[in-house]
């Protein structure tokens, strides 16, 4: 395939799974998006393959098994759920870490650059595969978000309904900057090697700063002084150490970073991060207006947002949201009042089931 | 001297610069503190050394020029001005890049570790050299104010007037955090080498990254969005490059960590972040009671916030004022309106050199 920044790619690979089953009438399929370091196992239980990065998921439910289920919020005694790997992950997808059959060596930054355009096109193939002509919705927050707004965007017959949560229509100069920071972080490590490290060391140390640095803005002031506060790490007077541990938040945010690399691919967070920089759905759809982009838009569409996200802050939801307004498109905007900052879409379940539950019902 | 943390230093160096003439009776010294990676050059222009880290003042005036000389707020025609760099930094005084006469080497991490106590006593120690019994004033910005804040505190008797800008009297969980991050970068630098590293390459692309990302945190969301939003750097269209530059902002946050390494010494960064973090004025003179530790204040006080500071947010500022209240202390407690985050206190040099100027006249 012809990629949107002009790349090709073939063949491509997708993974994807699904839960619950599809209707004689294909009309009860929702699509979930996953965010930046996710992967297409949603909900259940599944046994991962050994010493792959995949195999953190191992005696772990799906990323959103909270929400997808039988009798859960996403019902998948009622819906047939799909969530797909996007392309330039590390979990199944055509990516950089995967061989590229024209030399047998892993692609590295050979890969093409992909965008959420890309994501999405690759999804609705998908859909064409399985023959499922409109989705009941599309799902997804953060970067999943932007990919469910993508769609109800480029494909507008598609899908009919939207729920996008925590989710930037074009991330702000604030969030392009700390994924720049993080990307330098990585590319800067000595292992890096122009991204052709497989067959040696990765890039650990840039990849743990970059998640380090991320995870601060997933979470909240607010929710790191309630978590952390200035609780020093299993001591009662401080060490007096520059380059060790002194403070609960710095073992935190160390433990994040070290976690992390088991699990993740260095050049994956280089091609997703920057699909998700390159987002302007206003400059792609309404030569810079969002509310010419918005008048696209056919599905029903609820817009989330968390009081204390500042990664993808509310006043951004609420931009869409009134932008779908003034196009006349029917919107529901809802801003939850939570300390737990980006990661409020995660953390938030119940609620945030609550109202997808509901929104799904009409 | 022995420190706060336990370690001992000696001899010990203090670079420091004065502005305007001490009065007869030594009533009119006025102590400027200086912020994390400042000097004592604060006002006024001069020559520096060729080829060392202070070069970089070259042909520039000292770093709060607008605010301190002749017919200017801190106006040196009256004050005696005294700005003194703080211990561990790489500008004069003492610190880890100095030699070590025992060994006739740098210290590198065998420097003693230094707090803000540290910082004041020597300040107070060069006092009593200069024959100054008590201060006109102390004023200082971020670390600065943590100084005139513990000045305050700890030497009552020695100063009339505080003016803390910008200051927290403890850091945030969330600073704690990126302080960490930029530490980590700095030390998992191959060049870091246990922070010996003056005979050779020093850690750079760690010192560059602590301070891109630390430079993200001086602004404020909106004072980006601003200055650069989603603007191309010299270009209609992406290249669609992963690891070169597309946005403003990416250029700009370079551009910000390559000049401060040619002029800032990595392991200085760990040293005087680390005393920063430690800095707790409840817990160190109050037992954890502010207002306590307030009530050691004989100074009168000006607290001075910015409404877009997220770094050392006015909450902060807040709570020390209204600790001041609650002890029954003379406090003036100013929010100021400005949307360009912690750097505010230095770009804002009008309003603050109003502030002042009106606070010195009382």
């Amino acid at each position: 395939m012809v990629l949107e920044a002009g790349g090709r790619l073939g063949p491509v690979e997708l993974e994807y799974e699904t839960y619950g089953r599809l209707a004689p009438d294909k009309g009860n399929a929702i699509l979930i998006c996953h965010a930046l370091t996710g992967d297409a196992h949603a909900a259940g239980w599944d046994d991962r393959p050994e010493g792959s990065l995949r195999e953190y998921r191992k005696n772990k439910p799906g990323w959103w098994d909270e929400v997808i289920g039988p009798g859960k919020p996403i019902d998948t005694r009622r819906f047939f759920v799909i969530c797909v790997n996007v392309l330039g992950s590390c979990y199944g997808s055509s990516g950089p870490s995967s061989i590229n059959p024209a030399t047998g060596r892993p692609y590295g930054l050979s890969f093409p650059v992909v965008t959420v355009g890309d994501w999405v096109r690759v999804q609705v193939m998908l859909l064409d595969h399985l023959g499922i002509e409109s989705l009941y919705a599309a799902v997804g927050g953060s970067a999943g978000g932007q990919q469910a707004l993508e769609l109800g965007l480029g494909w507008p017959e598609r899908v009919r309904r939207l729920i996008i949560l925590s989710a930037a229509y074009r991330p702000t100069a604030q969030g392009l900057g700390f994924n720049s920071v993080a990307r330098n972080a990585i590319v800067n490590d000595p292992n890096f090697r122009g991204g052709d490290y497989y067959s040696g060391e990765a890039p650990l140390m840039g990849l743990a700063a970059a998640r380090m640095l991320a995870h601060i803005t997933y979470l909240s002031e607010e929710s790191m002084g309630h978590k952390f506060g200035r609780r020093l790490k299993g001591k009662s007077a401080p060490d007096f150490t520059l380059t060790g541990v002194e403070f609960e938040v710095e073992s935190y945010l160390r433990h994040q970073g070290e976690s992390f690399v088991r699990r993740y691919d260095a050049n994956s967070y280089l091609y997703i991060t920057r699909a998700m920089d390159y987002y302007d759905a206003a400059a792609s759809w309404g030569d810079g207006d969002l509310a010419k982009a918005a008048g696209l838009i056919q599905a029903r569409t609820m817009v989330v947002s968390f009081s204390s996200d500042w990664l993808f802050p509310p006043e951004l939801c609420r931009e869409l949201a009134s932008a779908m307004c003034r196009a006349g498109r029917p919107v529901t905007y809802v801003d939850i009042p939570s300390r737990y900052g980006h990661d409020a879409f995660l953390v938030e379940a119940e609620t945030v089931g609550r109202l997808i539950a509901g929104f799904l019902r009409r």
